[in-house]
């Protein structure tokens, strides 16, 4: 078999074997296949794209072509979730012990991410005292006993994708459906997911801009699932405007701990009783989403779900009096409020925008390196539909040591991203689609 | 200016500037563009293509990338001519001496060629003691004193090319027609040309299968040649089976002796008649290719070209004895006969399988180490429309050392080439149509 030989089937839009794609990633994996051989692959692959079977085929080569995490021993199915990423997006920090306090286990290996604001685990650093990091014996064991933990990915998983990643990213191949599909689905198997729900975002905001991408994305995304016998069902949620009201990483706990509260924001409450419905399902302790939606308002109601959070906390370290007085949380020493230049209503907010402005203040990386300021970020106190005056406030700025440059810059960003109409404004659903191996339901 | 984004505006259609052809050729050149970023564009240019400008700006760059032959010097207009390559063609070997018998000057840089025979170097080189290696100012003067010299290419000719075509060749990025065409005419751009006859060649022997997709490497190396000031032809000539009689080097130049002689095969001749008359015209020593062609028959029939074959022999330090008789030039110790196994008509001769053949016996490189016998080869015996009865000679192979094993393999490939059937044939037309400026002249 000859890489070559390989690529040009790919090029004249022949069907990969199992074979012929094992040869790749192994090959790729072990340094025999080099990077200029793979780059033209995957361009190939960008225009005749991959069917079901070969993506599945290459999502489960790349799952096995490092560690693999096995959850059988914790009770239970184990459904894990995975957003394709928005701004504003703390739907984890909810979930988690919300489909905790369900009693669906939640064994979840999140990481660190790149991007407008950290990831989940940079959030949960929030809380002072919080870790992250440990072994999976201490994994499991928090699991078995508070049927939720929530810890960095370690140990050496999916290093195939990790490379074929970076390769696409400086050759224009990352905008592939397949391979994007791939890429995500391979990291849920190898972290040993047995059922898996998708959030995939659309909008402005998200990686797809469009609902027509979104879909296809998800359905190759659910088409894997299917494929390798998980479980697999995608949200087709709104991003055309950040989820709830918080972008940074303490401001996004403290509105995550108000929605566990049951006075968290309108659309992060619903987007996470529709996601936390499906993994109730998946996870077999509701029997529709029906069911799965009235358990879910139970333990926000009865306090289960922020007790759970607060068991969490407890168990990985950190100082559970936050969570009770959110104002111990890290807070930015200065506000600056951004004032809305005309009267109207709020007919768009760019969400990228926004997201960019508060990796500005210092809530994001840019590049690995770079440090994040926990306690900064932007309060959105406008949203789209809301009408606002002249002088209004639209947002608020967080920030600490930013210079005066940067909250310009970050000032001018937020006032850009908002887009203020004369006539009334009805915002878009929170939720367009739902993919599951039957096929699309939409709203 | 980053690579990524350039491949990223071809991957989406979009035409490349010159400077973004420039910074892509340059960079590779230098070595700071990856191999992997080169093959990912190549990928992209095979799906989206290039139009005439990008592939112009190309040729340059590939061009301007190494030395460039200045032929100023040497007084008239330099028509050079290049084959796209085909099995028996000796066209090189009656053209050279024949156009400049006729006062076109023919500053020849030749290569080698990894393939079914050697190239022009490697046939010329059949002829005792003739070298092909020459410094510049021999070379300008030989062609000032007999108006033709025949070299191999020195110095450090399109580098850009040669790496990128390395990469091509192993990324499944050969068959693209604007990378084909810029590849071929930044060579002849880079050896001073002032004008360009291109000899490409179509049918089952040829790299291009089809005449359509013939036509279009054609067009796009005369659209290449126009931009870029040179007046340049195109002839799509038949290679659906061998051209003349003779495959392998010592038996090519005998078949081409002939043929300067008046006495070679009707194909041979008629093609080297019809790319002749445009090198003529294109050298200004003709206003048609009417008159040219009288003027060569002329050439031919009065002993004028062979002469000048004999002259260009003589001062490349060969034995120009061996022209007058052609019988002292390397002859093969042993003989074999492939004969036919049914009677009929010749239908077809797979030309890529006789220059296989031709290639087991001795006559060609597998690698650019391999070690090629001048005097081996094979002499067909029947060509396409020619009755055979059973047990007829079809060709016969010319062999040294050959194993009974390379023998019994090439004798079947020559019996696979030819189909025979029971019907009379009427061959395929040697010249399928004419490209220029102006449009194409199909026949």
């Amino acid at each position: 078999m000859r890489a070559v030989d390989i690529i040009q089937k790919k090029r004249d839009g022949g069907e990969l074997s199992r074979e012929e794609i094992a040869f790749l990633v192994q090959g790729y994996s072990r340094g025999e296949i080099p990077d200029y051989q793979m780059s033209a692959w995957a361009m190939a692959v960008y225009f005749q794209g991959m069917n079901a079977r070969e993506t599945g085929d290459l999502t489960l080569e790349m799952a096995m072509s490092g560690d693999q995490v096995d959850l059988s021993p914790i009770a239970g199915i184990k459904v894990d979730k995975h957003s394709t990423g928005g701004v504003g997006d703390k739907t984890t920090v909810v979930l988690a012990p919300l489909v905790a306090s369900a009693g669906v286990p939640v064994a979840k290996m999140s990481g660190r991410g790149l991007g407008h604001t950290g990831g989940t685990l940079d959030k949960l650093e929030s809380i002072s005292g919080l870790t992250v990091e440990m072994d999976q014996s201490r994994f499991f064991a928090q699991v078995g006993e508070i049927g939720v933990a929530v810890i960095g990915q370690s140990g050496n998983i999916t290093p195939a994708d990790k490379k074929l990643y970076a390769l696409r990213d400086v050759t224009a191949t990352v905008d592939s459906i397949p391979l994007i599909a791939s890429s995500v689905m391979s990291k849920k198997i190898a972290a040993g997911a047995d059922a898996i729900v998708l959030d995939v975002k659309t909008g402005s905001g998200a990686f797809m801009k469009t609902l027509n991408d979104s879909i296809a994305l998800a359905k190759a995304m659910v088409d894997i699932g299917t494929q390798l016998g998980r479980h697999t069902v995608a949200v087709i949620s709104d991003m055309d405007q950040p989820l709830g009201y918080g972008i940074g990483n303490a401001l996004e706990v403290r509105e995550g701990i108000d929605t566990l509260r049951g006075s968290g924001p309108a659309d992060l409450t619903e987007v996470c009783l529709i996601l936390g419905s499906q993994m109730l399902v998946l996870g077999g302790k509701a029997k529709d989403t029906d069911e799965a939606r009235s358990i879910l308002k139970a333990r926000l109601e009865d306090g289960s779900a922020l007790a759970k959070l607060k068991a969490l906390v407890t168990a990985q370290g950190g100082d559970a009096s936050q969570i009770d007085d959110p104002a111990k949380l890290p807070a930015a020493s200065r506000q600056v409020e951004v004032k809305a230049a005309a009267e109207g209503h709020i007919e768009a907010i760019q969400a990228e925008e926004i997201g960019i402005a508060a990796m500005l203040l210092g809530a994001g990386r840019e590049t690995k390196e770079s440090q994040i300021d926990l306690a900064v970020g932007i309060v959105l106190a406008k949203k789209v539909g809301d009408a606002v005056s002249e002088g209004e406030t639209l947002a608020v700025l967080h920030l600490n040591d930013a210079s005066e440059a940067k909250v310009k810059e970050a000032e001018s960003k937020v006032l850009e991203a908002y887009r203020i109409t004369s006539q009334p404004v009805t915002p878009a659903p929170l939720v367009y689609a739902i993919v599951t191996k039957e096929g699309v339901t939409r709203f």
